[in-house]
């Protein structure tokens, strides 16, 4: 199944994109595509559904991020040996996590603001985990029964913030909106090999990266067993699980964003992003502000 | 007003602590200590209550963690210039910051897991701040607006995992349980001054830290404004400040934890926590796996 959330930023329905490629409503059925909904007993339900009967959604409905109420998001960092070598860095020899604020989720094609004071927005292309069963202390060989499904991750990145402010990477990776996730959550049953997912981004129509998880050096099954022993993970997390080569840091001389800049990205399993960059404004500041979204 | 959230692990209640001492019930009044109940409306509103029509509760109830639904943990690092220097580490110029999982949140006497494989178990007293409104690119001058309240958590480390493991603490930091917060929320109208509280921890009865949050070299204000800049907090938001002098690292020779330690820790303003370590079972893992909270 194709799982997806669809409707106003803030206020998205649940829904799925059927086998003739129709959005369907499930509101009748699920609440939202969220942790209770991504158990087996309850992805099992969904799948038993006439879908045909469900309502259908004009095809160019917004979409919002493919999971909602998202308890962490977790990512694993330089797990590709060229990333690691384009960033001059070593190869781990286990995984590297980091964090992103829950609040940097988005929709797969909404904009992405350039911060204030931002002079290096960076793009990285991911397959991430989504979670569907509580995982603590999994072994490797029962990993992937802890997993609901996958999604397309775009890890927007601001570089400076990441390396050049002290310690840590999570400055530069938890800005609102630096995690489009989507279009759909593809569940586990229907991805025959996760280390065999094709993906790229092309930046402005010229292609930067190429990649497959195939080249991951830790590849799903030993990054849900590892990150289990040191946090329980619960159903809705997720796990944008590192990057392909060719991201702008990456680029001689290194290549960044710029407003009005388009990124597309995207993989034959797991569907295509767009987001376009857009400029801060002190309006976006003072909705947030004021407990609303910021138009974009 | 000291606000509390009391009952069985995972089913907590909201309620407070009145002036007399009392733990009174406030789930005919709010669904939970979270975000919504604080903001300022709602606080006003609680404030303005008659507490003692609240149903009291018996004194030994158990508490849970004081906020619930928490998006994110957010944590400062080294932020107090002693503790960085007994760490071997250069004082900060500008905030650390990294991420606790949200699973590791716990109630302030609940036991405190021993992890497999675990050798360098640490603990940090800590002021964390709760986030009431939306904060986004918020002033230093108007960062306090944005500050529900205050509690008191222990920032427990394992520090070979946080520095030996490649990269990123927060692999070191997001073990079940290594959050405890409360035993209260106190509202930010009853802390007069957040640059001048107290802290002190004892491990089995020997005073280990003490310390004050005037001798932080980033203040709350400071922290939540900084923040901001880097990522959309939301009400409900854990922040984590930093710990002052004589955590375990910074022992010579280091001193770590081990089976049945007692930490007790607290603050005149914010209340004391007591946790007593314990071994993990395997027991605890399959609890966790079907979906229950683990038997302390």
């Amino acid at each position: 199944m194709r799982l997806v959330r669809f409707g106003p930023r803030g206020s998205e329905k649940p829904g799925l994109v059927d086998t003739q490629g129709t959005l369907r409503d499930l509101s009748s059925v699920v609440s939202d595509i969220h942790g209770p909904t991504l158990s087996p007993e309850s992805l099992a339900r969904l799948r038993a559904l006439d879908t045909s009967s469900l309502p259908a959604m004009p095809a160019d409905t917004r979409l919002g991020p493919c999971v909602g109420q998202v308890p962490n998001v977790v990512c694993i960092g330089l797990n590709y040996s060229d990333h690691a070598a384009e960033t001059n860095t070593p190869i781990p020899t286990q995984p590297i996590v980091f964090n992103k604020h829950t609040s940097a989720l988005a929709g797969p094609n909404d904009p992405v603001v350039v911060a204030p004071g931002s002079g290096k927005l960076d793009w990285e292309v991911e397959l991430a985990i989504v979670i569907g069963r509580p995982a603590w202390h999994v072994s490797e060989a029962e990993a992937l029964q802890y997993v609901a499904g996958y999604c397309l991750c775009n890890d927007v990145s601001e570089r400076a913030w990441q390396i050049e402010m002290e310690g840590q990477w999570t400055k530069g990776k938890s800005y609102l909106g630096y995690a489009p996730i989507g279009p759909w959550l593809l569940t586990a049953d229907e991805v025959p090999d996760p280390q065999n997912i094709d993906l790229w981004l092309d930046v402005n129509g010229t292609r930067r990266q190429t990649g497959n998880t195939r080249t991951q050096i830790f590849g799903v099954a030993t990054i849900v067993s590892y990150l289990s022993r040191f946090m329980a993970l619960r159903p809705g997390d997720v796990i944008p699980t590192g990057t392909p080569p060719g991201v702008g840091l990456g680029q001689k001389p290194p290549v960044f964003l710029k407003e009005g800049d388009v990124m597309t990205l995207g993989s034959d399993l797991l569907g295509t992003q767009r987001q376009q960059t857009i400029a801060y404004s002190d309006a976006m500041g003072a909705a947030w502000r004021a407990g609303q979204l910021p138009a974009l």
